[in-house]
């Protein structure tokens, strides 16, 4: 197990070629990344001694110079360490630290242009990340357009992987259901994508700090070789960038088990400090709002007599929040353009007209007599130019009525975003290119000049900007809870027990829990319904980190079962603490989290379709400590199908030394709150 | 049932909007096609009255123009109809009928530039074919440049569809193992792409007369709807066009059952007569070859004492050839740049320099005097640039040498193919990207103008270009026989049981079958080996239709086993007429297949890993007459794993009225002559 730097040079038989290698390993010295020239750049990766990562090849191609890759030999490498630990303003843990090596490797090959580019690695104890940085030269000025990103993620002994993915370059972004298939059946799939080898290894490929660059999938090429895919523009360029340029970090998170996936935070530690340097405004909390009655037909986003976002029915929603303490007040369908074929027409939405039954300003002021912000909402349907023609208007009135968070939505179908390009031609982009990327980010960056924060919806995938944009709160990304309400099926039992393994590693998502009343459209399983029994609801507070979250349902509905809300009301969305203390991918999964700057500790524990029981060490609480343990599980005869309900709440003293045995039902769950004792 | 173009207007209730549909039918009125331009310009097509393809989106986009697409109406239709017969020089039969109705579309906007476009549909018996048309107009001038092809294929119920299919965009062009799954595990695919929809009908999808335009493959966009995927340029510019240009036809073969769509002409329909005044010249027939032995490591391709491709190796398989009754004797390995790291390194061919041990003019002289000629042979392994830099002299000299035919390669990982640009930087283009696409014809075209044919290996797809260009004898395409030799894992038996019914929809392939020692590397289900009976690799010749055949074993392993390799050398390559009369994809196939200006009928039949009994009626035959009926049969005992061997040579005398039973071992097969008495 080498711990230290090493530079190895490998004579071949020929006598005037020869091949280099560099090594970097992880501080626990788990992990060694080889990098070579052996006829074109590459790197492999051990851990534990197990090849993971075959030689896998690195390279970038470009439309008006020559490739940086095959060819290149090493000409020198540079190496640095850090072990720091920083601040989250919020975070599913208060105090990160970041422990790597890093190895820096500088290839030339001997011609006039395009001759040098380096390739940095940052090897962690729990996963490494690579990135391109290419310095101005002669060949690579002026604009620069990259054709073809070569690298590879070359998996040993893929063959006997199990995968769970869902497909890119798709019409409907990331919201598909993810796919449980052995590695052999991967094409094109989008990241965070993750396996578990025969080995039991788990791994999962993603990338870091995705800024002006196209977001990458990956597709198989050849048995177990991934290649970057990168989402074109559409003109078919990949990306485009002015001289001296880096890439975002190419990740792959590594751990001998699958719950070892669930505590890493290099995706965090690969981005940017904070940018803001004030961010007392930018505030995590619970919400309520206008938006499940929509998806139930109930009400419309459009005008009418059914008509959801009203005056009265938001003062309603607002004077619940404030009687169950929830900070703010979603409301959708508020401005004018929801009436006729929004979805092929996105230039009918005005930001900042309302409807004639919504006031802006008596709603407002209303909510923030007694603390309830209003949450702002921003549906683009993809048609992005004439959003940013009305953003700054739009965030400026949010502003002058409190609002402080907003929620955006870019649905369209994949590779349909619409924006109009400076000849006034109408161009389709995709939501993962890098025209989006940057569109994203705009607007979160526009968004932070009026204190507002974002929450994205059909987003650009999480890569962890949420540490340089702390303003970007959270956002969609994969199938939430409306699914449940008309998705073609809705999410089966499964999907919350892959989605902490895979989309969630990327970062915080807007989920909206808390469905109480299953029974909309009947129960039983053909019903199209949240596929969960009561407590595993309740379990997805802990289970799925947002620092905002929905409590999604009516009003009546939590007002009908006050019980089961408490849970929803003492759960908080912002912690000192994260620790995921079980799970496989697909079966199960259970997170202990510690309220921020407070003592409370509380679990989130949930299954697939299976009943089982979940043996739970206390060992997380305090040592000495004790704690009222206030749990939420499902009865004795509760499961999914046609009993989700039956749910029992009971009280329980305990300590860290304590084992607590969790019965969950058929698609069962059970949220508990440690409440420290004096 | 409509057996008349329809123009239907159907008004909706909006009054100021307004929808079309145009129809066309097949001549017996089977098949509809409607074309209407609600919102966006699209097709469906009805099979029987079965809706097989729901509403599709039509449409083209650009990176200087809007899209001819979306907000386009129909303008107007204009139909015509055909019932002709053209001849075939060489073919699988000699006669074509093309009976068709023809209809079409001319789509218009509002706008000044860029506002208008036809689709022209061919509706045949046998399926539909429908192209762009763009004539020249403002703002499609000068250099046009395709970002998105928008058609789609919209499959009805493909939910309980089964497809077979290969991966495109991938490493190894067209050289995969097919996949049996349901529709929905299809991602990104190679046409032809064929699957059968739960009542029972077959589709293929594919396209004709790819010209000038990059390759077609399909990608899954939601459930069912499969898109246009065409394959990029190294820029990510899809296709470039001069002003006034047309599209490959997009196919669709359609038949109530399997054996159906073999007896499809709507490939060669849609392309243009031949281009060639003279083809007297072109010689289909049968050849052996200096080629087996590099597979099975006893030869090698470059120098040295293992040198296969030597003066006096050569002469040995004239002979033989010369004995026999083969037309030509191909040679690899026997030109300058076989040595050292030529895979990655394509520069290193010298077309026209041979080794030392190899006497190009003594060898051709040698074989021409007993009427065998010299088969050609030009590896580019991928590198186009050199290639084409010493074509002309490359088929000068062999011309000089009596050479016929040329046997091309292009051996590259899928997106490797090398040329220098302008600039002279190296560029990488796919197989099937619009470069090679005008790259495999521009060499055909040059080997024309040497009277040489061509047989091209690693090529783009067939889209029955053969038509035009009758000197492009054949091509590759598909796992050929040399998998068997070192293949990871070799062609199953199932292989040969799913071509027909995908690749050789397009066209001839050289599989290269005739195998007659399997045991090179042991027998059973674990060796390198074809996994087939020996009756089989004989119902090859039938099954696999190619212009071309070679007699792919060592000349000791036929002279080992003269009765089998009768057949062979009495099957002919062209024929009057070809009849599918059995066939369920991926389970067994049967062909009849007449001799070209003769009285012969020959049969081909097989199965895959399950042994069955096929019970073929020989109606094919001519009424009334007799014929000796030659059967190669396995043998009672025969089975492909441990006794491929076994056959049975057996004589009847049979008529048209006859039933002839096939007992088929497992991965079997027969081969029948039935020769013409009197």
């Amino acid at each position: 197990m080498k711990k230290i730097l090493l530079v190895i040079t490998t004579y071949l038989i020929s006598p005037l070629l020869f091949a280099q290698t560099v090594q970097v390993t992880s501080p626990d010295g788990k992990i060694i990344v080889s990098i070579n020239d052996d006829k074109i750049p590459s790197y492999s990766i051990t851990l534990n001694s197990e090849m993971v990562i075959a030689d896998s090849r690195l390279g970038l191609r470009f439309k008006k110079a020559a490739e940086l890759g095959a060819g290149f030999s090493i000409k020198h490498s540079a190496k640095a360490s850090k072990d720091s630990t920083w601040q989250q303003p919020w975070g599913e843990r208060k105090h990160v630290r970041d422990n790597h090596n890093e190895l820096t490797v500088t290839f030339s090959t001997h011609r006039e242009s395009a001759n040098v580019f380096n390739v940095k690695f940052r090897v962690f104890n729990d996963g490494v990340g690579f990135r391109y940085e290419v310095p101005a030269q002669k060949g690579l000025d002026g604009s620069i357009e990259i054709t073809n990103e070569l690298t590879e993620f070359s998996i040993n002994n893929a063959n006997e992987s199990t995968a769970w993915w869902i497909p890119s370059r798709g019409w409907n972004r990331y919201e598909y259901m993810y796919k449980t298939t052995p590695f052999s059946e991967v094409d094109q799939v989008h990241t965070p994508f993750t396996f578990k080898l025969n080995s039991g290894t788990h791994l999962s490929i993603h990338e870091a700090a995705l800024v002006d660059y196209a977001g990458m999938t990956l597709k198989q090429m050849r048995g177990g070789v991934l290649k970057a895919d990168l989402t074109p523009w559409s003109d078919g360029i990949l990306v485009k960038k002015k001289p001296n340029f880096t890439t975002p970090w190419r990740t792959i998170q590594m751990s001998e088990n699958a719950v070892g996936l669930l505590n890493s935070n290099l995706i965090l530690n690969l981005n940017e400090p904070s940018k803001l340097a004030d961010t007392s405004w930018i505030e995590p909390g619970k919400y309520v709002g206008i938006w499940w009655g929509m998806h139930i037909n109930e009400t419309t986003w459009g005008s009418g007599d059914k008509h959801g976002a009203t005056t009265s029915e938001t003062k309603r929603y607002m004077d619940f929040a404030d009687k169950y303490g929830f900070d703010g007040v979603l409301v959708e369908g508020w401005n004018i353009g929801w009436d006729g074929d929004w979805f092929y027409n996105g230039d009918v939405f005005n930001f900042t007209k309302a409807y004639d039954d919504f006031d802006l300003k008596v709603i407002s002021e209303h909510g923030l007599a007694s603390g309830v912000r209003l949450i702002g909402h921003h549906e683009t349907s993809g048609n992005v130019t004439n959003y940013r023609d009305q953003m700054a208007d739009a965030f400026a009135m949010y502003q002058q009525h409190g609002v402080r968070q907003v929620k955006t939505g870019y649905v369209a179908d994949g590779g349909n975003i619409k924006r109009i390009d400076d000849n006034g031609i109408v161009r389709h982009e995709w939501h993962d290119g890098q025209y989006m990327v940057n569109e994203y980010l705009h607007n979160v960056k526009e968004a932070a000049k009026y204190q507002i924060s974002i929450n994205t919806h059909e987003p650009i995938k999480d890569t962890g900007l949420r540490r340089t944009y702390p303003n970007w709160l959270s956002r969609e990304g994969a199938r939430g809870q409306e699914f449940n309400a008309w998705g073609s099926p809705p999410n089966p039992p499964e999907h919350t027990a892959i989605l902490p393994f895979t989309r969630l590693l990327s970062g915080p998502m807007d989920f909206t829990p808390g469905i109480f009343d299953m029974g909309f459209n009947g129960l039983g399983e053909k019903a199209n319904r949240p596929q969960t029994t009561l407590a595993k609801q309740l379990a997805l507070y802990v289970v799925i980190y947002s620092p905002i979250q929905m409590a999604a349902d009516l009003p009546r509905n939590y007002e009908a079962n006050l019980p089961a809300f408490q849970f929803i009301r003492d759960v908080p969305t912002d912690w000192q603490e994260s620790k995921a203390i079980a799970g496989e991918i697909g079966k199960f999964v259970a997170f202990a989290r510690q309220e921020r700057d407070g003592k409370d500790w509380f679990v989130g524990a949930l299954t697939n379709e299976e009943a089982r029981d979940i043996s739970l060490s206390l060992s997380f609480l305090e040592k000495g400590k004790k704690y009222q343990a206030q749990i939420y599980r499902d009865g004795k005869e509760a499961n999914w199908i046609d009993n989700p309900y039956e749910m029992i709440i009971e009280q329980k003293t305990v300590t860290a030394s304590d084992l607590l045995l969790l019965p969950l039902a058929t698609s069962g769950g059970a949220a508990i709150r440690f409440k420290a004792l004096d």
